[in-house]
């Protein structure tokens, strides 16, 4: 399948060599490529880091979102809406976009607050923006690395949520996360339901703490 | 053990049986003990349930607060700081105060969300409020009757969490927990980690509407 992912951070590059592996077609969005591969602060500077993943392709956001299918917003919470407007309303129009955002405040200090919460999401401001658009929220309650192999935990019994209004994107994202090894994917219901996941953030970041690992989750027991 | 426990509702009577079970002496305290016992409108009324439950004493909040080695508020989240005032600051202070309300606000529909949340807690109110109580969050994620009997599930193999910012009183609250057959105790850290839990509610209530049942609780994988 084409999938355009939003986003070149640790979530972004981490489900674009997954979806590879897995024989997608994947193009990285970015806002400008020129300066994103200019970059060289990072550990793994992009250009080295496309060298080693020879099979993803660098774009524009909009490049993105025109190629895929299924679009991937993995940006941070606080660009999220700024990204997908780069990419274009038309670009995305009747796409599922799979929305991994959290909306992490950073800016009052450790740990970060939500910028939005209880009684909106920030996957509900994107639903509302681009109504066209299919928004699924899912993915945001681990860390990337358990997003794309949850077996490497507890051989994968553990849970993971979808929130959405449509039930054809839905299915289709429901697919996706079983390549990727999910096996208990709880639909949560419409897209407000996106404010549970959301809100689930803080504890999962104190669990962190508590643990002293981020390799966690939690099974739903029922 | 002398337990007060604040609050006549499902969760303060749950709480009740399961302690007098345990062998404790339990006064169970409400605003105006007089009224309770005249009330006839709930399924149960408090004096048929008292009748059921002879060992338990009903008494006024001041009453259970004075009664109680640990104080439990089992109050609905609105009506928590005024039960706590009325149960009076000098017999509450020093001691461990288990507190499971929810800062849940009915008044814009359902379902509920929160009305303190995010940068604050209600837990965190209360402890500001009560300087010289050692305030103990725990319990307010599972439903009342998986609290007292968590093995009634999956043969307890789920997840219980505690805040607090007094190591001896959460020590003392995590032997009352296992006493109730709770295994899996994780201690967040400082009564702050209370947001995290109370926060926790909106995705908690989503699982109950999707699974169809509220007999469910989550597992901490790791």
């Amino acid at each position: 399948m084409n999938i355009g992912i939003l986003g070149t951070g640790i979530v972004g590059r981490t489900l674009a060599m997954r979806l590879v592996e897995l024989s997608h077609a994947v193009i990285l969005g970015t806002r400008d490529p020129q300066k994103t591969l200019a970059e060289t602060a990072s550990d793994l500077p992009m250009h080295t880091w496309l060298q080693q993943n020879p099979k993803v392709i660098l774009g524009t956001f909009a490049d993105a979102a025109a190629h895929g299918e299924i679009v991937i917003n993995a940006t941070n919470g606080n660009g999220s809406l700024n990204a997908l407007r780069a990419a274009g309303e038309a670009k995305l129009n009747s796409k599922t976009l799979l929305d991994i955002s959290n909306p992490l405040d950073f800016s009052k200090g450790m740990p970060p607050t939500l910028f939005v919460s209880n009684t909106d999401s920030l996957a509900e401001q994107i639903q509302r923006e681009f109504p066209n658009v299919k928004v699924v929220k899912t993915l945001n309650t681990v860390t990337a690395s358990l997003m794309v192999h949850p077996r490497q935990l507890a051989n994968g019994t553990h849970s993971v949520f979808i929130s959405g209004n449509d039930a054809a994107a839905k299915a289709k994202v429901s697919d996706l996360l079983h390549s990727f090894g999910w096996e208990d994917i709880i639909d949560l219901g419409d897209i407000s339901t996106a404010r549970g996941v959301e809100m689930y953030l803080p504890i999962w970041l104190r669990l962190w703490g508590a643990l002293g690992t981020g390799l966690l989750n939690v099974r739903v027991v029922r």
